[in-house]
């Protein structure tokens, strides 16, 4: 049975010393933030998802959700007890505006908390993520009324929240979208229509669930200009807040999956279900991608999170089992074999596991920053320059993310040798729960569409030129200090390849966007590999001046320098392949009839 | 539910094309293999792998193995009837010699069988092919007496058998073996000890099965060279064939595994079981790689199947699925959406797959064909380059092979977005299935230091050498070939990558092993990457030749240069990566003690 320990120091060296949380103290939100704060809720949160989460997390696979004859769910053994719990430790109103009952503390706060929680168990955080993602689209496009009656009990975590947008014909698609949304009387809507893939569509957590539902209204354009969003209750609310009776929604069935068992995937039947419209008519899809891009943040979290415990697992059996001799002679010669430690190509696995799930937490804590600065930072200007920001690296964040997270977790899985095929060590789930993070939220192709499609070319390319300023001008400082200046310069070598992909997409684009298309996925890995080369750089800048000051503990800064040195050389080298794989254009790629690729 | 197809067509083009297996008709078992024969067997084993067992693949996974209380295991529905129509084709005698009742064809002809047959359904195939192993082991070091009492039976698919190494305590590390072997009067041993991840060890497709145990005799070395090897039979055999007494051996558990679930792995319990020893005392590790070798090229087949099947369900489906327009404008205006085709990002994973499924499958049938070679070759000459170029390339074969095929199977089963995370689609289970392959046989960690630690230096590097000479020799003349310059101009730079890690390798191992250990998972992938582009070059040099000539299916020969174009485009760039990662040595992959590592 696999274990989890919340990395809460890693995760306060970058809230502390490399982000600088105290430096945004007089930002709205992050006055509450205080360090001292902040510790005490990352050390509570990461008790809570080590102590009731993770021991539910292999059972909870194991049993899966079932569906009975009327419809209802069952979520597995302990996981109601764990949602209560949850709530009542008050883990859904971190983040949440004090308006509505929330506490109103900054993203940068709330994301390692769903790091732990997700690490922990990706499919229990599968029933408040979406919950909170129902709650961002109506507390951003709802009326008053809507807010007023739906968003303290999502909040509070009596009710729960869910995203529906596919259908069995359309998902990257969503012009395709059938389910129609008659006008009533009363100003509602009669929905009827089947979602399909429904994350937390129904289960036994909640008394009530609040679907987000896209529909089409009558004569609406047939396209994605013909979307709108209603918010469509499993039981009706009333006006004191109590519930009434059941809306003409209903789990038709449950998807067996390779994974996040113990979130119940549903078929939702909306026959006639009353809802009412979110924002303006036709303006559904930009609501939903409210939902959407926060959504994709998470996901990409989901991705560092099964890297991260499937990473420390391997390290703990890496340390226990002992197989064969080093290669340098025994290590421990009083026992019979050494540690599978002192293989090298064990250690590759393991460092490249700590190389990556140390940068992507630093980007994922980086870019949780970012949300809360494009909302609260003092001018226009630096608003501006965040959203920029995150915008651009949103997509990499969930689809490197996650390519990443599934390649680490299966690392980890292959650690354990043989053990790791076996359920019961709990590896296989990692890597069963993390293949589902590079489909959902957008498949990580349409993230790769997204970034060099939409992201790069948007405001004329401010925001890639942003990322590129910030970059030369921090390699620049870094190189004139001895201790930095090799990653610097392999960090500027990898940069120069971003560079040239960059312009390649802009002379070439033009020409034949399918240029742009067959060299997608491999930008948004080299963009990747930049962006955590760059919070690498900024991890080993403060690492090495606390060294250099003689503060803290010198061996986990000494890491830090270790493992930015294997990034560098174990992952930018990627950058010049993947350049000019892209160079290569699409010309062979798209050539060929789709009958010639049976063989 | 995913179908397959047999790729006979591709198999006859290397066979009768590329490499051309009427030339080799004088040597001893290709006699039987005439063109003609060849297109017969293939083309009924692709239609028995098509419509026997591919059918009851997926079944096979939902419904998996059974153990009862009794010890007794029950293989899935359809199990038992498809092994004997299996066994009453005569697919099991294919390779085997014909004093024992097979009917002698040499490897290259039963390769692509196993390819199909394990394409069709991996967990079936691992019965008849763990029997294969065994036979291959008793005919090569068993007296003429266990010959004669096993090896027809086995031929003939009547009993089955099993290769018994690995331990709870002793995976690859095989010298801490614990299972005792104590000498009989009567010159048999009684075998106690208990032996785990047993594939096949007990089911109900056959009347008896064969158990090859590698056990300890009484002191014996502590170490690798104190192993012995013995045949074990669940039943005894009487001197006339018939069965006897049941052993005292027996299944205590089957694994709950991630994939392969229709194949029974098995805890086998030895409780003073009678075994009669294989070949030498404390030779056991040498007979028992003789299975081992011929094991891993069939690993490495797997890989390769799995990604085969994969491929060929996402094309379809790739054809079949609208979703968005291409980017440069509706293919089929008269649709609401186009096939999923169009989306360079679907085409790269497609020709990946197609780049990677037929290198991989040329570089299968080459491999066969030297393990021929190394036999019936004429002189000694030809024999010792054959067996030098198979022994070089078995790790890669399998480690290259399975990764790849791991990362095929995942991309097959990107291209179906949601659906290819559910399980009624069958894309998860070609992905949990080729999971398993980069772990057993020898896990890719282990192929990669039999790699660059034995096979590279082995002697003086002849092996290595004559690789080199073969790619030099070819590229050169392709160079004078203006349809093939370009790609042989792009082969000649990987292979310059080979050699210069090659050389970094022979310069920087002496001084620390650890530089190679460091490096050689990245070796492997380059000697992977070079090994297909030589493939690809044969393949291509074939295709333009017949074009040039007017001959045979054109479109079928240019969509070979179209994906060697692709794999030129897409993979080689990789090695020059590799080769960075390579150089880059094991000072920081080594520097951190385990401790440090917790995050």
């Amino acid at each position: 049975m696999p274990s989890y320990k919340a990395p809460v120091k890693d995760m306060l060296f970058l809230l502390n010393d490399v982000i600088g949380i105290e430096k945004y103290a007089n930002l709205s939100g992050f006055a509450n933030a205080s360090p001292d704060l902040v510790e005490a809720v990352l050390e509570e949160a990461g008790k809570f998802c080590e102590d009731v989460l993770a021991p539910i997390n292999y059972s909870g696979d194991q049993q899966g959700c079932t569906r009975h004859s009327d419809g209802s769910v069952t979520t597995p053994d302990g996981f109601k007890q764990a949602y209560k719990a949850y709530c009542e430790a008050g883990w859904t109103l971190l983040n949440q505006p004090e308006e509505f009952g929330g506490q109103g503390l900054p993203h940068v706060v709330g994301f390692p908390v769903e790091e732990f929680r997700m690490a922990a168990n990706q499919a229990f955080s599968m029933y408040p993520g979406l919950t909170q993602a129902a709650i961002s689209a109506i507390l951003a496009k709802g009326s008053e009324e809507q807010k007023a009656k739906y968003a303290p009990k999502m909040i509070s975590g009596e009710w729960g929240g869910t995203m529906n947008l596919t259908e069995p014909h359309c998902g990257t698609d969503l012009g395709l979208i059938r389910t129609r949304a008659e006008p009533q009387a009363d100003g509602s809507y009669a929905i009827t229509g089947t979602k399909i893939f429904i994350s937390s569509g129904e289960h036994d957590l909640t008394e009530n669930i609040i679907h987000l539902v896209l529909a089409k209204t009558p004569g609406a354009p047939d396209s994605s200009k013909g979307i709108s969003l209603f918010i469509v209750p499993k039981f009706f609310v009333n006006d004191d807040g109590s519930l009434g009776a059941r809306n003409r929604v209903s789990c038709g069935s449950i998807e067996h999956k390779m994974g996040i068992h113990a979130n119940a995937t549903c078929v939702m039947n909306y026959d006639g279900a009353i809802g009412w419209m979110v924002g303006e008519e036709n303006k559904g899809l930009a609501a939903m991608f409210i939902m959407m891009n926060a959504a994709r943040l998470g996901t990409g979290i989901q991705g560092l999170s099964q890297a991260s415990v499937a990473y420390q697992n391997a390290v703990a059996y890496a340390m226990d089992r002992r197989q064969g001799r080093a290669l340098t002679g025994p290590a421990d010669p009083q026992e019979k074999a050494d540690p599978l430690f002192v293989h090298p190509d064990v250690r590759r696995m393991l460092m490249d596991g700590k190389a990556l799930v140390e940068g992507l937490r630093a980007l994922a804590v980086w870019g949780a920053l970012q949300v809360d600065l494009s909302h609260v930072a003092e001018t226009e200007e630096e608003r501006q320059f965040a959203d920029d920001l995150i915008s651009l690296l949103t997509p990499v964040i969930k689809g490197y993310g996650t390519d990443k997270g599934y390649e680490v977790a299966t690392n980890a899985q292959q650690v354990y040798g043989g053990h790791g095929y076996i359920e019961e060590w709990g590896m296989s789930q990692f890597v069963r729960d993390a293949r589902i993070t590079m489909i959902y939220e957008g498949a990580n192709g349409v993230q790769a569409m997204d970034l060099v499609g939409r992201k790069l070319a948007h405001n004329g390319g401010r925001a890639i030129q942003t990322l590129f300023g910030m970059i030369d001008a921090e390699v620049a400082e870094a190189k004139s200090n001895v201790a930095l200046a090799d990653f610097a310069g392999r960090l500027e070598k990898a940069a120069n390849d971003l560079k040239a992909a960059t312009m390649w997409f802009m002379q070439n684009g033009m020409a034949n966007p399918n240029n742009i298309g067959a060299g997608a996925h491999h930008y948004m890995h080299i963009m990747g590999h930049v962006a955590l080369g760059l919070m690498w750089l900024r991890m080993i800048s403060v690492a090495q001046a606390k060294l250099d000051a003689g503060e803290g503990d010198a061996a986990f800064y000494n890491a830090k320098l270790v493992t930015a040195r294997h990034f560098a050389e174990r992952m930018l080298p990627d950058t010049g392949a993947l350049r000019r794989k892209i160079e290569a254009g699409s010309e062979a790629m798209m050539a060929l009839e789709p009958e010639l690729f049976a063989a």
